[in-house]
Order: C-alpha cells, then sequence, then structure tokens
C-alpha cells in the first residue's frame, strides 16, 4: 500500500486486511513497530479525532509525529497554479508540500472543500494538487469528497454489530446550522455499499447527494451485492432499518450559494433525529454519526444518550483503524 | 491512585510517597517506565508551564502526549447539559471527553473558573461535569478551585527549604490589572495547612476568600497541628514570616461583577510586594509566587532578582511532581 | 559545543565537523542516540520548515520535544527591563525562559527582529537578552541578524554541488510586499565569505546591507581567501555567476519606516527573478532562497520549477543539518 486515500482504490480484500491488522494490534500491541518513524500531519482545517488518534496511534507504535496548522503559528499556503503572490499567503504549497514532506515517513493531509465549485470539489481538485506534490506514503485526513480514515473506522464498527449491523443502512440528512462538505456523506454511502448492505440515503428536497457520488456508490453496491436508493420519505426511508448515519450536509441544488442554501434549510429544523424517528426501525437499530454533532439540532439527546447511539464506539475505532493504516504504509 | 484531582482527596501519606518518588526519578531516571503509554492534554485555558512540564516529563519517563486547545485548531466546546446547539460550539464535551479518553491512558483537563457564579465555581462543577465523562486516570490541569499539579510542587519546594520553610506562612494578595481566579489562593492555603504551618492569609477588604476555601483549609490544619487565620493588616501578617506566597485574585465580595471588582481594586496598586514589606519578615524569609507574575504590578523586580525569590525553583519543581503523578497514574 | 547561535563563533574546523556529523548521521540513522533527552521549542514568530524540522530530527534520534508559541495557546512575554506590566504581556522573559529551560535538555528561541531600531537589531539585543537567561544548550532559531540553522543547511547544499558551486555568489535582492527582517541576508553574506566565494550583493539603491554586516563579511573572506563586494548592477553581478540566492529584505535606509519603505519598494516590482536575468551566468547557474518564498513576486514561477533551483534540496538539509547541531550539543 502505497497511500491511504480512498477506500475505492483498496478494494474489498486489502481493507478486510486492513480491520484484521486493526484487530490484531488491538490484542497484540507492537509499541516498536514504527521506532525513528515521523508522521506529518497537515491541517488546512480544524481538527479534534484527527489529530488526536493520531498521534496517539503512531506513539503507540513506538513513532512519532508533527503537527502543521496554516493560519496557526504557520502562515497560509497558496494553491493556484501561476499565481501572482502579493497576498497573504507567503508560501505556495508547491514549496511548502515538498518541504514538509521531505521531514517525515508518511504524510497526512486535511484540505476541507472550498464549496464554491461542485464539478472541482467532486474531482477533489485541491487535494489532488496537494498529494500530487509529496512523494512518499500519503493519508486523506478527509479532504473535498472523501474521508476514507471515518469510513475505515465505521467499517470497523459495522463489523462488531451482530450480524455486522444486518442489511439496511439508511444515511439520513440532518440539520445543521450551516452548509457543511459531502465528504463524510460521500464517503458513508460508498463505504456502506462496497459491505454490500441496501443503502437508502433519506434527504430533503435540494440535498440530493451529486449524480457523481451515488454512480460511485452504486458500482460499489454492484460488486458487493448491495444496492443504492434515496428518498425524501422518512417513513419509507426508516422502516425497518438496522443502521441509521445521521449526517449534516449542504443543498446540492444551491451548492456555493449560501443564501439560497439558507432559505431552504430554513424550514428543515425538524430534521433532528429524535427517538420517534425509530418507531418503525428494527428493534436493534443502531445509530452513528461521525462527530463533532450538535446534541439537539442534528441528534437529540434522548439518542446520544440512549442505547442505540455507537458514536463513541465510531471515535474510538478511528484508533486502531489508523494504527493499521500507519503500519502498513511504513512497515512492508 | 485512580486520579489526581486534589491533595484533599490524597492525604498526608500518599502526598508525601508521591514526593518520595518525585525526588527517586530525579536522582534516578526511570526513561523507559511509561514507555508506550500516551498522556492526552485538554487546555481549555492557556498554559505555558503545565504544558511544557507535562510534554517533558511524559517523554522523560519514555512516554508520549498529544495537545488540544479548544479556540486554537479545534473548536469550541458546549458545557451545558441540554443545550440547543446552534452557536459556536461544534461539540459537546458529553461527546469530545469520552472521545479523547478513549485515546489516551490518562487525561489532563484545564477548565478556568467561569467567574460568574461563586457557588458554582466553589463546587467545581464544570470541573467534575467533564471528569464524570472520563472513565481512566486523570489529571487536575487547573481548574475553577483547585491546583493540585502546582500545591504539589509548592509543597516539594518548601521541602528543600531549611525545617521545610518553618511554621508562619503568609499568603498574600497582590494587585493584577483584573480579577483572577481563586484557585491557586484555595489551593495554596489547603496545602500550607495541611503540611501543618500557621497559616495567615492576608489580603484586603473585599478580598476575603470565600469561607468554604477558610473552612477546608482549618479542616486540613486541624489533623496536622497547624492554623489558618486571617487579617487586613499586613504589618501583623507579614511580621516574622517564614514564607509569603504571593498571589492575585478577584473581589469575593463582587464575584462576576467586574465593574465592582475594579472599583475596588482602583485604589490597591500599592499591594505590590516590595523589599519593604518584608523588614519585619523572618531573616530569611522566602517569597513564593505560581507564575506566571507581572513584574512591578504584582512582585517588584527587587524582590524577583533578590534572594529570597523561589519562584524558578516553583516551577521547575512542577516537573518531577508531575512525573511522579504521571508515574503513580500509570504503574500499579 | 555548549550553544549554537552563530556559524561565526564555531570557525571553520567546527562547522565542517558538525556537516560531516551530519552526512554520518544520513548514512548511519542513530535512532536511540537522544533517548530521553527533550528539545524545548520556543517560537516568538511564525513557522513552517524550522518547528518540523527539529521536530522530527529530534524525534529521528530518539528524543523528544514540545512547542511553545506567545499568542497561541500561551500568552505574550515582556521583554523590557523594569517595564511594570499592566498591558497585554502576562509575563517576563525573566520568569519565562528560565522555566522553559529547566523542562528541556536544549533550547531553540526564534525571535525576529523589532523592525524599529538599526542599532538594536544589528547588535541582536532582544535574542541575546534571551539567552542570557537560559542556562543550558541553546539554539537559534532566527534572531533579528542571524539564522545559523538555515546558513549550515545552505552551507551543506553547496557542498553537494559540483565544485561547491564554485566562486561568483550572488545574494540578490528580491521584491516582497513588504519590508522583511535582516537576518537571513546577513546569515548568507557571511556563509558564503566563510566558505571562501566571491560574494556579490545586488541590490537597489536604499536596500544596502548594513556596514556592520558588510565588515563582518569581508572579514570572513578575509580568512577564507574569498570578497566581498555590492552593486545595484544587475548586468554587472550576474555575469558568470554560479549562484543566485534571492533574498527579500527590507529598506534599509528608511529601517524602521513603513511608509519610507513603501515608496521606495513601490518601483522595484521588476526585482522578480526570472530566466533571462540569468543569460550571462555561468551554464550551470543554480538558484537557492530559504523559503517561503511568494512565487511570480520574488522568483517566476519558471526560475523555481526548472533545473536551476535548489530551493527544496535547502528546505530537506534543515532536517540533517540541524540533527548534527542536537547531536553536538547533547553528547560529549
Amino acid at each position: 500500500m502505497q497511500r491511504f486515500t480512498d477506500l475505492a482504490e483498496l478494494g474489498l480484500e486489502q481493507v478486510q486486511e486492513l480491520l484484521a491488522l486493526a484487530r490484531r494490534l488491538e490484542s497484540r500491541p507492537e509499541p516498536r513497530a514504527l521506532a525513528g518513524k515521523v508522521l506529518g500531519l497537515l491541517f488546512m482545517n480544524p481538527s479534534l479525532r484527527t489529530l488526536a488518534s493520531f498521534q496517539s496511534g503512531m506513539a503507540r507504535l513506538g513513532g512519532d509525529s508533527f503537527v502543521i496548522t496554516p493560519g496557526q503559528g504557520t502562515w497560509q499556503f497558496e494553491t493556484r497554479d501561476g499565481a501572482v503572490m502579493t497576498g497573504a499567503a507567503a508560501e505556495h504549497i508547491r514549496e511548502g508540500l515538498p518541504a514538509l514532506a521531505s521531514y517525515c515517513d508518511v504524510l497526512g493531509i486535511r484540505a476541507f472543500a472550498a464549496g464554491e465549485d461542485l464539478e472541482a470539489d467532486l474531482a477533489d481538485r485541491r487535494f489532488h494538487a496537494m498529494a500530487a506534490l509529496v512523494d512518499r506514503p500519503l493519508i486523506n485526513l478527509e479532504s473535498a469528497i472523501n474521508h476514507p480514515c471515518q469510513a475505515l473506522a465505521d467499517w470497523k464498527t459495522l463489523d462488531e454489530l451482530p450480524a455486522g449491523g444486518r442489511r439496511k443502512f439508511v444515511l439520513s440528512w440532518v440539520w445543521h446550522p450551516r452548509a457543511l462538505p459531502l465528504a463524510v456523506p460521500a464517503a458513508t454511502v460508498h463505504m456502506a455499499a462496497m459491505r454490500g448492505m441496501d443503502v437508502v440515503v433519506l434527504r430533503p428536497e435540494g440535498y440530493a447527494l451529486p449524480e457523481a457520488v451515488m454512480a460511485r456508490a452504486r458500482r460499489a453496491a454492484a460488486a458487493s451485492g448491495g444496492s443504492v436508493t434515496e428518498t425524501a420519505e422518512r417513513a419509507v426511508a426508516l422502516a425497518g432499518a438496522h443502521v441509521v448515519y445521521a449526517k449534516e450536509w449542504g443543498s446540492t441544488r444551491h451548492y456555493g450559494d449560501g443564501a439560497g442554501d439558507q432559505a431552504l434549510r430554513r424550514a428543515l429544523q425538524d430534521w433532528c433525529l429524535r427517538d420517534d424517528w425509530l418507531a418503525a426501525a428494527a428493534g436493534d437499530c443502531r445509530v452513528m454519526h461521525c462527530l463533532p454533532v450538535r446534541r439537539n439540532s442534528a441528534i437529540a439527546d434522548e439518542v446520544l444518550d440512549g442505547p442505540r447511539s455507537l458514536v463513541l464506539r465510531q471515535a474510538y475505532n478511528r484508533l486502531p483503524a489508523q494504527m493499521a493504516v500507519l503500519y502498513r504504509l511504513l512497515r512492508h
């Protein structure tokens, strides 16, 4: 494995191998496996779980890490080719990225969507521009349209359920005060489809996932024996659901248009996942979310504090899942 | 020892055992004692000594650490139960704390007083709410009403003096442009009482320590054979003093009322500790402060740069004292 | 070696010994050499390469490090003697520096020029005031008038060229929207002179390097058999050049006078290093810059992306050069 940027690149067998390695490292720690190795972490956007779990995971394998956060202790980066740099950005990624890469054995990059041009974000242009400058193992810490670390941890979390969470997996839009990126919904729908689940995307009108995202998930489902559909009908979607994965994202009808998104969103505050949503779900239906989650805006206290919630297990699973990624990238 | 949040919880014997361990680690380092262990550090408030001494101490024991600072690289946390989260805070402590805890073997939390409601701060409600969410060893890095790491380091510093600093210990209020929290004065008066010293709290009118703080210190003094009194008379307090511990804090008469505090404080700029304060003190009287200290506002250059000052030794002692805490929490 | 603050302090032999050690550590890593040792890094100014390369270098030698950045997670420091501290700064360097030093085995300090008083900056008063407070090995991470870590890495980069870059070394002023400090130009001209090169400083009128800087470089050249001259004539300077080192700095005629500098600078936007500048240079002329560099303001894309550029090699060489410094300071 040369880089960990997309579960689709790896394929089913390699994902399962990573998860087996994650379980092995949980039961039989290898505290000197990566001695002398250094992980660089570049956060163009804020982080809590990603930073803490990667620094901890590297340490538990005997390695070390450093963190760079442009705008906090270092300057902003320019990303545009050919830019005449007279503004705030003091360094171009064409220098900054290779320089950082030369100090580490593996580099992780977080670079959210610009949120202006849907095509550019779907193509993950910013992340790929940065990745192309790195000549060593690379980890996608969340890009415009992907979050493979979260998807791998979520896969492990589902594996831990009886019968892997069984079949019906509902990705449900939930409310947030602002339009958030598509990275987690896109990664989640693909992950569940790749696992062979029957995926239903439940979202209000104006929030359909882009066709490119749906098509990619359908291709994964075709290979795994799963399925992918979408609906705005909550009752249809949630009936018999085994897993409900709540997530906030921005209107794709008004992508890059904050006012348009706000106009739609204003009427959608009842999209806060409550216990009564799950009345017709399977009895052991579980609720997932990647965190951070706004309580009582996106998911009600009663759900997060109740027995259905898997959110803390998902958070914990970032650690062993990512330790497996680091191990596989750095030991051959 | 399951957690290190309050010297009173430990009792005299355990404190002395920690200090013996601190001295042992100073003379006989154990650079692999905590190999593979990870310390998480969560700073809801700024830090210099605490961050540097904990990261260094963990490294000197062979372990590693990560730092999370909400508002700097990560978002603000919500702490109120039942909050409908539509504002600036992106994550509730009910998710954030357990997630961070799951990535480490011991978690340190700094969470200063809100400074609005004296009862809430005396009860240390915010810290206890956070602590209750952590299912593993925990360290109080300074809360609304306690600072056990500072108290332990100060205890060690006093132990290094001839006759442990002898008997008369004066905690003196000194000037600061703003109302500061009660954590250090409360921890200090308790620590000195627990050591069996005759503690005098010297402070202007309006700055008496809360009765709950004084009562707790008197209980410690009753057990140790010390005493605790308070006065606004500088000459009375300082006569024969063996140790003067200078500290800034806010008016308890005007707690949570910045304007009221400022009105009182305006006339108190002569509460800057100078050499002439110590004319009637013991000849070998020493001066302490937890740092950071504002020179020539709280303590004059002549004192800080003179032979009485212990402030740098106090700062250094954070390192071995906290190494003992880490060692005791993580090795059984 | 007790401290690494200035190549001139070390002399030629010690510099060459450090570079031999850097090459040895590149070919024969010593991943346990500094086990149990701690590097403190204090950044009064932003950093990218310095932070990442020092944290990585310490880790690759088996040691660990912590980072303190006043204004980001900790408060501002007061540096003035005798100050009555009632403003923003919460701690004086007289307490903060010795406290930090007591937590580590070697301390690195970055403290840029104040940019107000040329004499104070040429004397490096701020850095020396801080250095005087540190009682253990010390590294200058860039001060008002020096950047020995960059100079050592650049020396190594030149050593890697055929014939060490040969003789003619041009330090050329290039454009930047603001007046930048003199640390890198001063360190660079001295480094090249100390290597015995024929150094030409090319700069527009008003940007002559201070006589103290030039005199120091001439003394180094006298010892090494090199030379140091300056000119505003681009054609003269660049004819036959073997190395062109581009760097931005502020007007020395208008030092501390932003408006005066801007008035001069406005007409100098053609001082952007392009391929056509090098038409009369040596065929294998190479281009250097310490980074960060503003593309198409200071150096054109065509140069940075072309075969003459050494900037990424310079950045990489920070790592082995600094590992040699750490090794030499901490192992005797």
